[in-house]
């Protein structure tokens, strides 16, 4: 496996464009266009959130549908959440839009949405932004950091990735783009994420792979513990590749999942450190535990805590914090048999040994949580199951950003 | 019933001291000491997180015993959690302490702990604290607030009640005090609390009505979503106002339960109004919900939202975060149903009717939301249960606080 340069236009056959078509955002791009010249197998995991956002519930319907998946149209500024029926007639109008521009059927068109809440879309700006936006489509790198870009909200880097994999001699990339800030938390696709690859692939084998390895990257990251209404994560295979269909699991099953799993986890991380507000990326790595499910349940619990996330931001050892997270997260243990570790670049440090507290250097311990990007490594010393969950540090611009999102 | 001035040392036989034994705040009062001057029936409420204080043990073993509680020793400055084998030892240093100045039986001493985690306490400064209070035990009015301000750690207002109920002709009384202002969220009994009566009651009554008002009352507080390692409720009745016994279900014990209810929800509203950093109460009243805990998971999702919580200090009517925070509670319920509106001293504003948002006047929501206390209002008309959670807002001096709690 081999990174390459770019993102969703890397693999063959995906375009992209984008446009500023004025939807809440002034002066900035603000809607983009996922293109690919031929039908795609599609798989997505969608936000678990009971309040689901119109366009969440169209995407699922046309992956459901096993039809084929050829376009998405994103908009950045608002959601199309809680917007009840006026909220589905301009997710279809949108779709619509593109059947009419690029002659694909409109329930081959995904849509996504993200922004405020409980606001109406302005249905004549999508369609023009889908018409200017078909014209412009094209498969360069560019257009796919353009595209990328456009749908940012409170996120202040660009994120997306590309890599390559060979499968029996033949070159298969997958290209991804994500965003997410805020509003973001586990047990879902965590918002919305798009990649593209060229690889010929069963559409019910591509759903297994892309569930499991966003169960281990998107679903492991945290900003606020805010599951939102638009989280999604779409995949779109065209075949281009020419690979040997993969239809069961094997050498080529695994290659695949690898680099899948290497793009999603890239761009989850990316995603946690891009927190709203945040100065540094927080791991939690978990070792030792029981079960699988533990150590997920363990480690989740320490990224997500407001306290602890809150020392992250402090530089502050205060290791009872993530204990106290670890304590309350659902999973049983002993924290007799507990070691916890402060890590980053500039070291590792224990201060806690099988229930006690070590008297720790804590100058050593200041250096380390100075780091950009600080793990929490917890020894259960109950099993073998480990996880790692990332999240990011609490901080003044997160309360900042989200006292008047709306303004 | 009737509300009357002072706290613990309200009801007939409880004396209460305070001193600064200088554990680790400096020119302050750090510990407190509650007595009854005849042995009394316990109940109590304790965390539910698995990382217990040692404090927390030592107290469930004396509830759990039916042995009489006569005594509470009470530290702020160190929680006494993860300490080990020590942590349980400086326990049974304090209690022992209290059997040699008082001459109660040591294992009638409750000990609770507030403060940071995984430091030791220094058992010298204890023990001499524990003499110190021992000979200036009081029953006045001041006695008892001075105790409840000694506990007090980033709280930033003292927080006590006391009120009187007729039962059968006699006067009882109940006390209380509680402390709390991070590290607190719903599903245990929040942070350190003490209610003493004179009320003659069975421990077994005591234990029920206990448990059932703290799941309606400090069950129902978040401040930051993290369930502390030391959360306790004791509540220690000397049977004193010569009551005719409760010993079953009846006139006496609805009174007495209502009784003890006000005042459990006057400390659990006055933690949470004084979260940390907070500038305003955040109340979530949901209404004909398909069942009681529907009704209390989508209330405590609500106040328990970063972003919802921003948004309060924002003074924003952003409400699709609350409909997102409900829609990933874990409730099952049809967004075509709810009815949402913000409400305060103010007035009152509808803001999404059954599935679509409303445009509303945004000068109206502004003021309401300016209130010291905000209400967001949800109708779900899917049946007949309702709930009441509270929060606090998220402030930039939460942030602040937190960053360097330890220093």
């Amino acid at each position: 496996m081999k990174v390459i340069d770019g993102g969703i236009t890397a693999a063959k056959g995906f375009k992209a464009a984008s446009t500023a078509a004025g939807i809440k955002y002034q002066n900035r791009t603000d809607m983009a266009m996922v293109y690919s010249t031929e039908p795609c197998v599609s798989a997505g995991t969608f936000t678990s959130n009971v309040v689901k956002a119109a366009c969440v519930q169209w995407d699922m319907n046309i992956v459901k549908s096993g039809k084929p998946m050829q376009a998405v149209v994103i908009n950045s500024g608002i959601a199309n959440a809680c917007t009840g029926q006026e909220g589905f007639d301009a997710c279809e109008a949108t779709a619509k839009g593109v059947e009419k521009t690029l002659g694909v059927p409109f329930d081959s068109v995904a849509v996504a949405s993200t922004g405020v809440i409980g606001m109406q879309l302005p249905v004549d700006k999508l369609v023009a932004g889908v018409e200017d936006m078909s014209a412009k489509l094209d498969d360069s790198i560019l257009a796919g950091t353009d595209a990328s870009k456009a749908i940012m909200t409170t996120d202040t880097v660009n994120k997306e990735i590309a890599v390559e994999v060979e499968l029996g001699g033949k070159t298969v990339t997958i290209g991804g783009m994500s965003k997410g800030s805020g509003m973001i938390h586990p047990n879902m696709c965590t918002m919305l994420a798009f990649i593209g690859t060229d690889a010929d692939i069963d559409k019910a084998i591509l759903q297994e792979i892309v569930s499991d390895v966003v169960a281990d990257s998107f679903n492991m990251i945290t900003v606020d513990g805010d599951t939102s209404t638009n989280d999604t994560l779409l995949c779109m295979a065209n075949g281009l590749a020419g690979n040997a269909k993969i239809t069961s699991k094997g050498a080529d099953y695994d290659a695949f999942k690898e680099a899948l799993s290497y793009v999603c986890i890239t761009l989850a991380k990316r995603m946690a450190a891009d927190g709203e507000g945040a100065s540094k990326l927080f791991e939690a790595k978990v070792i030792n535990a029981k079960s699988k499910e533990d150590a997920k349940t363990l480690s989740r619990a320490i990224v997500g805590s407001n306290l602890s996330k809150a020392a992250i931001f402090g530089c502050d050892a205060n290791f009872g914090r993530f204990l106290c997270a670890m304590g309350y997260s659902g999973a049983e243990f002993d924290q007799n048999n507990v070691e916890l570790f402060f890590e980053s670049a500039n070291g590792k440090l224990e201060v806690f040994h099988k229930g006690t507290p070590i008297v720790f250097d804590e100058d050593k311990a200041l250096e380390i949580m100075k780091a950009d990007a600080v793990t929490v490594l917890v020894n259960m010393n109950e099993g073998q199951a480990s996880a790692t969950a990332w999240g990011c540090d609490l901080t003044y611009d997160y309360v900042k950003i989200n006292a008047d999102y709306r303004s």
